[in-house]
């Protein structure tokens, strides 16, 4: 899709359709637009070559503009950047509705000046509910070449966002290959590269997080999770729960917090946090260091607390002019979802929430991709703007590749359903095209607009192979 | 358990469990009790041979009782049968509850007298919500050792019903072998065996449905669905959806009206077939012939219409003492489903609602068991009382043994997280024991108590394999 400007144009799919039969002759269907994360990876014509890295979209446009500036800080303007037009044009929405929303905090675009890779995109309530998937290599597994083939597939099967978890060998070197070849935006967790450089939670320190920070900031990673919510008075908060506390983030501030009796630096120094972050004009996500770890845990006083805190870290950020998400749980049980997104919306002046899941009951382990995801569709419906993939490995082990592919596969699935409950305009034509499809029995149809054509194929030839089954 | 007579013994699963390791020293945890479906086959000590059939655990219990009265029947004149207190012991509830339940149509225990080997379940929104499995071959495809596999495998994984949908060839034969075996209420629709007799819709007669209805009454069917909502008013209402039709049996009646310009012998003969099932105690299940299948068509009119006669036929069933649940949808958007269960329950007087899903989006064909379960879980949440389960060849083809188990699976997760958010008595009990054995590292523990051991524990080992990593 062209748009004002001739190095703008958006990525977009358009899915052929065979046409139907009918008594008067054949009736032909048009093409199908879908929402495409995959970037050059879904482009026939696009050459690879993963050492030069992928083409520099918004090279131009960062060019054009000063360092410090951000999108929160040019919509505050009344500018409307390329970036907000490309998502506009992405998301079938009024460009001066996204610079609105992105003014008032209500939707972001992580983009990190340094990261010009990266096909813009939007989280916020108003736009489609978005995917993140997390990679990344741990002392017991994978290299560079194997976390790159897992960026790419991931984006293949739709991921919006990516986050790099790594915490093993060669995390600097890992984190630059997949910024140079990443079409959307990379989130990290700093901390746990600063944990790697100080050894010992106690011994982290604000000057190492800071150069940690920077690093990454340089490198174009485009969304940090920071923990800055976890305050020492929430901690004892946790003591009463069945698990405690489970975010690994979450865990190293409060061991910090009570090695070093004080609060951590992440909220004593949260403005010169956001200096930095203004500069590059990365996004926040205030990670949620307390969230409950099994639904006996949800909504407790130890959540709810740091909810809060994070609602104020939101004002202090956005005074910055930096973009925020609010990260949320985790488990939770059903009856208390729509409760869950709306605290997260009156605490947080309706920053756009990330939640991970939620799990709705935990006796699923191998299936918790299902638990969650019926918890995620839901929150996704009342108003969550990216959802964070759960694989069906979760509390078992390591994700392979088929894992990842379930994974995003089942959360794009949930986020749809969102977008469809939600009334989003033009969310149901895919359903729409692919019931009609099924019903007129075009099969290579009714594949071929399947979030998993792949799969969709594999099942039905199992039983069916022969093609006169796809045909009648 | 124990009941109130030495006869009745109420089938229930223990898991044992590890002791906590303490400073103190390990600190012993008790065993859980947990709802278990699969009567003989998960007992180790259980002599089996399907030539002879499982033990009749109801024989005595029918043979006090005269031909013609039914469960509803008695709990209206006051009587807990032992079938009500073996579910109360079941469940969790009170005799007297049950009863009070089953008379006034809110709870079903499907239950014909020629199916003594039946262990007693009930059908209710205060009950925990219950998941069907069908089974059945086809013409391509399996016979009776096949079926009964599949029937002890669904059992085994958590069934709680299961209905025999076969097509093919020896019906009448795979029946009386599956209910022999079935530790299970058999649900079947009798109008797919008088379609085989019959060869077209337009040759089905009442004379011919009655005979098929009494030769599986006979056998000891326990639910029977019944199209009998589909009018001849409604049929022109789904003209204009983009669907039509889906339900085969609510196609195949709504042929033989057109075929004879009349309603149906369903609808004009629902008293006679009524007479029957009173005679057997078998429970009607009053299909959805009408049922959307997309999420385009959901709550239409034709729906909406079929609904209103199911609520007649449900008065009318109830006059005859016969015990009725309500088939519902199918595919439903989320924003709709808790309308769906509210116009259910006011339209049928409550009588409980035994839902296909719903399917939440219709673009993901491959994952249907998890666009489906997001559904069932939020309408099971709301108040329906048995999901049909859905597995991952929905729409695509048939499937084998390893897509049953993940459908059952699928269905118990979200059958359980519906109980754990209605607040269930005890639902939690399970999740609050695996979350602390998550938490407490105790591996075997956690693998034991999840829906699915055998796939949690390979996931585990697939990428953590030593013994080591299963203390720590």
């Amino acid at each position: 899709m062209p748009g004002s400007r001739p190095d703008l144009r958006v990525a977009a799919r358009e899915i052929d359709l065979s046409p139907t039969e009918t008594a008067g002759g054949p009736r032909p269907n048009p093409p199908l637009q879908v929402y495409d994360t995959g970037g050059p990876y879904t482009d026939p014509d696009a050459a690879l070559d993963p050492a030069r890295g992928i083409t520099r979209v918004r090279a131009p446009w960062i060019a054009e503009r000063a360092a410090g500036t951000t999108q929160m800080g040019h919509a505050r303007a009344g500018v409307i950047t390329p970036e907000m037009e490309y998502v506009a044009l992405r998301e079938g929405l009024e460009p001066a509705f996204v610079r609105d929303e992105i003014a008032r905090g209500r939707a972001v675009i992580p983009a990190n000046r340094h990261h010009p890779e990266a096909e813009p995109m939007a989280i916020g309530r108003h736009c489609k509910v978005k995917v993140n998937a997390n990679i990344g290599n741990s002392p017991l597994s994978s290299g560079v070449p194997e976390e790159l083939e897992k960026l790419v597939h991931a984006v293949r099967w739709g991921a919006d966002t990516v986050m790099d978890l790594s915490t093993g060998e060669a995390i600097h070197e890992t984190r630059e290959w997949l910024l140079r070849n990443s079409p959307v935006p990379i989130g990290t967790v700093p901390i746990y590269q600063a944990l790697e450089k100080a050894g010992e939670p106690e011994d982290l320190s604000w000057p190492l997080f800071r150069e940690t920070l920077i690093e990454q900031a340089e490198q174009g990673v485009d969304y940090f999770t920071i923990h800055a919510g976890v305050r020492r008075e929430h901690i004892p908060l946790a003591r009463e729960r069945l698990t405690g506390i489970v975010s690994r983030g979450g865990s190293i501030v409060a061991k910090w917090c009570q090695a070093h009796q004080a609060e951590s630096f992440l909220y004593e120094r949260f403005d010169e946090i956001c200096e930095i972050l203004a500069h590059y004009d990365i996004t926040v996500s205030l990670g949620d260091g307390l969230r409950p770890g099994c639904v006996a845990d949800a909504s407790d006083a130890a959540q709810m607390g740091e909810l809060r805190t994070l609602g104020e870290l939101t004002e202090r950020a956005w005074a910055h002019g930096v973009q925020v998400i609010i990260e949320g749980p985790g488990h939770v049980p059903m009856d208390q979802i729509e409760a869950n997104m709306a605290a997260e919306r009156e605490a947080c002046h309706e920053a756009p929430f990330y939640t991970l899941g939620p799990i709705v009951t935990d006796i699923a382990p191998g299936y918790d991709h299902i638990t969650s995801a019926i918890g995620a569709a839901q929150i996704g419906w009342h108003g969550t703007a990216m959802l964070c993939y759960v694989t069906p490995k979760e509390h078992l082990g390591l994700p392979n590749a088929d894992d990842v592919r379930t994974g995003i596969v089942t959360y794009k699935a949930a986020a749809h359903a969102a977008d469809v409950a939600r009334g989003h305009p033009g969310a149901r034509a895919r359903d729409d095209a692919l019931s009609r499809a099924r019903y007129e029995f075009r099969w290579q149809d009714h594949f071929n607009l399947a979030l998993d054509p792949e799969r969709a194929r594999a099942y039905h030839d199992e039983t069916l192979p022969r093609e006169a089954h796809k045909e009648a």
